[in-house]
């Protein structure tokens, strides 16, 4: 196969698709989910087979044990992925709303329509289950797909992307519009990346390499997070019962995933009262804390933090606590090393908690409540096709709004311009 | 003087000063634009000084004429300009709003508050009057600026950024704020266009190859629109009276300007009816008409139009006229030529208004009204900082809202994730 023209004509083929999804309505494309639904769940001994050549494959290489776990699909995971489809089909259609519409003075009204992207690149890695969500959700908001998973997933993907268009034709959906890279040959990813004639936006599923590979190469736009360096700020005027569960739930819950906290800062007024309760509970939790020097006298099995630890996205059950001598402070240290994800303020104290939410440049921004809450489905989104610290067009957790665009709509009568 | 060093010591300062902007209250903010409008206005002369200079060295290296109107400030000009800052301090400040806030089954309640950007970069041409109004709509959106205007106004711009600067010390606004390149070396543009830890956004204004250049080069996102090449399409249902209206508006109104139309598409019902009539109105106007081979049988005068035609911005008294057979063909032309910035339908049909508005992916999309409205001004934006043809963040014309984002805010009380 000649893998540049394969990967054009996949693409091309989407773009001339995105026009026809586009059009689409609600009752078409959430039959085409109802119908994918119930593909998926008949094609499950095929899916899993093709599964089993990709673990099998994937062992002899000796590729990491959480590498072939992300990759393993049991009757457990296709079920959800089944609930997922079903789901989407329940989310509200975010195409074709019409808001903000005023009368001008010249006599003409003017408002905004809701309309799809176009077409959506996504490429991921090992975990399948995203060939169906991100297709989902992408043509739920109206755009045609083109999907690059991992090679180490090839044989599952194609048997789902399978089953998502055998789903196509009975429902009135062009096959085309879920493009699907027939080979592993890694090439296709660059090619990819500069088929910005083709390719509206593309969203990398997957870990910093991924991530920097796709941002570095891409000439569309990227939708993209690297990492979540997240913060707790204990304020000196916090309630320390509510900053201790919040400061345990945010470190302690599912401390590998992207919205847990790896730094807390602690105002210096109430460190004495804070720190000894909270450097026992942590450590009780199996917590390994790294502390500034005030952090130590009031934590004694607390290691040195460096430099570095301030900058560290962990992933892990280990935490840095500084303690800060203001609340200005504290804004130059989420300035300085926040990656721009989710922050949080403990505080009973009305002017810092808003303060607090205005001038931190992050993509969630929190008031008494645990960074772990910064997830699609915590906010009502639904689902998420991912979580952006990018500054434009979509910010935080990006649901279906955010694979959507608005464009100006006019009415007149006759209407011209003096 | 280092290029590359004055380049990043003026965007690194730029960086720091942004979280002092974003802090502003917006009395803050309109104290600076309205103190501005004096400091212009009590400059006039110097300004004009600055000016003659600039127009003096243009002359001297034989620019076109056009390049020196533009250049060219006169005391009219800087009226229009005085009058225009404050105008912006009128408008109502984006920054803050918050909206979307609904609380969840968890019992956090979920919002979006809308926030400035950062650091806008602008890179633009001979006109001085945008030093002004682009750093007048950044800073009520709460961003710092970087400008880099074209070196044969360099003396005008120097002399506007210094009116502006010296309106900030008595309205707490950060001088470092208001970045000005202090060197016509070529070479700080590519320094610039790199930059993208200081700088979050570029919007570059004037001619395509500026465009291309900025596009091409920056590593941060771009804010443009290359061409207009604007449709209006007659339908077979058209009130042929509003149509000849609306076609002659589009076309002579202002044609140098994006826009203006470059097509018309007309159905083939109505052709015998339409073209003559719209034909001799045209010729009248002066227009060159560039018509398909049954445009030409109608319009005798008209020249054979060639496939270039079809991709044409002229910005000129000249237009190319096709028609077509169907609706469909005319949503066929308009998705292969146009430039994606407004198209226009002319019905009186509902469904077929309907369908346009839907189908056609253009920043803006018209049902009976010229497309010469496409303007923030005309939207009711106020003032734009330009108009984006670009699917992401912006789309249309960009004016203060443009100049910001979103993020999510999170209410608690010590609420944690089970």
């Amino acid at each position: 196969m000649d893998t540049a023209a394969h990967t054009m004509d996949v693409a091309r083929l989407a773009k001339e698709a995105a026009r026809s999804v586009a059009r689409l309505t609600t009752a078409a494309k959430n039959a085409w989910l109802l119908r994918s639904a119930e593909e998926v769940r008949a094609a499950t001994d095929k899916i899993k087979e093709a599964n089993s050549c990709d673990v099998e494959a994937a062992k002899a290489k000796t590729f990491s044990s959480a590498l072939i776990d992300r990759l393993i699909l049991t009757d457990k995971r296709i079920g959800e992925i089944v609930t997922s489809l079903q789901e989407i089909a329940a989310l509200a259609d975010p195409v074709g709303e019409i808001s903000h519409l005023v009368t001008r003075p010249s006599g003409i009204s003017v408002g905004r329509m809701r309309v799809p992207i176009g077409v959506i690149g996504v490429v991921y890695e090992a975990r399948p289950n995203v060939t169906v969500d991100a297709t989902a959700l992408c043509l739920k908001a109206g755009n045609a797909i083109v999907l690059r998973g991992g090679s180490e997933a090839f044989q599952t993907n194609r048997a789902l992307a399978e089953s998502l268009r055998r789903a196509c034709s009975e429902t009135g959906v062009p096959p085309e519009a879920i493009g699907f890279i027939e080979t592993t040959d890694r090439e296709a990813v660059r090619i990819l990346l500069t088929l910005d004639k083709y390719i509206d936006l593309v969203v990398p599923r997957g870990g910093k390499p991924l991530i920097k590979l796709v941002a570095g190469t891409a000439t569309m736009p990227v939708l993209k997070h690297y990492e979540g360096n997240c913060h707790v700020y204990v304020d000196e005027f916090a309630d320390l019962d509510k900053a201790l569960r919040i400061c345990l739930n945010a470190k302690v819950q599912r401390p590998g995933v992207c919205n847990a906290a790896e730094t807390f800062l602690v105002h210096a007024a109430v460190a004495n009262a804070f720190l000894p309760g909270l450097g026992k509970a942590l450590i009780e939790k199996g917590v390994e804390v790294r502390g500034c020097p005030d952090t130590r006298r009031l934590i004694p099995q607390a290691k040195m933090a460096t430099a570095q630890d301030w900058d560290e996205e962990y992933l892990d059950l280990i935490i840095a606590i500084r303690v800060v001598p203001t609340f200005e402070e504290a804004l130059d240290h989420i300035a300085r090393h926040s990656s721009q994800h989710t922050e949080a303020i403990v505080t009973e104290n009305h002017t810092r908690a808003m303060r607090f939410l205005r001038e931190v440049d992050s993509s969630s921004v929190m008031v008494n409540a645990s960074t772990r809450f910064s997830d699609g489905g915590q906010y009502g989104l639904g689902a998420e096709i991912g979580i952006s610290t990018d500054k434009l067009h979509a910010r935080g957790p990006v649901g279906l709004e955010g694979l959507t665009t608005q464009k100006f709509i006019v009415f007149g009568d006759g209407h011209v311009r003096e």
